[in-house]
């Protein structure tokens, strides 16, 4: 699939006094931005974890932050899958200035397919093509 | 009980652009408070849920703000259970600045006991006293 | 003004280990309501402060939890203004789930026109219609 | 300066429904261990920004998640200097379960010296000594 793009809107609880976005908020934006890659492949999150028992966990995330987001932006998130397997999923992502383009931030995190009890699983066959396997 | 009394250091994650603490942050100070409030009183609060199955749903909360609190003061939480029943308990709160005294806000929560399925349920018998009843 | 309805979608990080929406995030929520009904209103929150010099420092808040908001939710924050005057203003909030209505929370929230230096101030004539003044 | 230690206990907000705590908290944890380290090294972070108006921009900023943290866990934060010039600072971390040592996560940040407007500058001279220069 595709990259897949969506907005959001910079809240005033996102900032710090620095008088732009706190940095470990640009990581809640990619989860917003795996979410909405998914439901655009077709498929909840929510159902993946309630439904199959499957969990995303986080092994690792990276942000390289390029110029501050500030207070009342528009921000596009732009995800994709970099890798895919049926062990785990690394995600890439831009983060971009709705009104210029300008290029805020890029990061990737690496996640584990778990079951519940947090250990690692494989990917259900019927979510593979989900995820471009 | 007496009020319970813990300090917290204020993060810069916890602070927005006006320079002070964002205003729902007061909520998890609240938190904080309540949790360690347990811990004096005799009992994880994590023990209630992870063995009796009982958590404490939040049914109302408030915050007075008085005075703001800044990024890397100390602040005092006071915790005081204000009335408590089998079906439910309140707390107050005082937060004040440790190096003057200042009170910086006041809150209220209000909780019901409930099961893991969120509906209602009653105190157990043997946690009684650690509320007071 | 008539009440303003806003809608969001419920992130994987407000909620908590509870499995629903975290306390606290409400009151994000009520800050993304009022920023868009100023939108609404035809003013930029973000312009009063920059512009203008003028913020809505929070004096009072409070939030009382009907029924939780759940991950992936979509929520819509309808807000109002229930009283305002040169001096400050108070908004009035329902929070429904949008897939059935069903009223999740409702809050209040009372603010003070501050100058940059959080001292009180007064709101600008220019301001005045815009809050029904 | 050796590594610096800070603990902190996990918050009930700092969980997320996969009942671990959510990912991007890792890196407010590191922001309390880099503070707790200026402190430790004999400066207050808040001082340097209030005094000097040089701020700690981050420009990247990576976790490597190796052990979900969980609801009440003490955690100790481990930070040092990994690099040091007149342009910026790298620090590393680790973070540990305090009950057991066990390793939760490592990360690291690189940060910009900037002046209030967020331009770059550098490090003042009376600085030099404190971040090992």
């Amino acid at each position: 699939m595709q990259a897949n793009e969506t907005k959001l809107r910079v809240r005033y609880a996102e900032t710090d006094q620095m008088g732009v976005v706190y940095y470990s908020n640009y990581l809640v934006w990619m989860e917003v931005g795996r979410v909405e890659y998914c439901r655009a492949a077709g498929f909840n999150y929510r159902d993946m974890e309630e439904e199959d028992g499957v969990l995303l966990a986080v092994v690792e995330a990276q942000c390289r932050y390029l110029h501050p987001a500030r207070y009342d932006d528009e921000v596009i998130v732009s995800t994709q899958v970099r890798k895919a397997g049926q062990r785990g999923v690394q995600f890439g992502y831009e983060m971009r200035r709705a009104a210029d383009g300008r290029l805020l931030a890029t990061g990737e995190t690496k996640h584990l397919f778990c079951g519940r009890d947090l250990k690692p699983t494989r990917l259900p066959a019927k979510r593979h093509a989900q995820f471009g396997l």
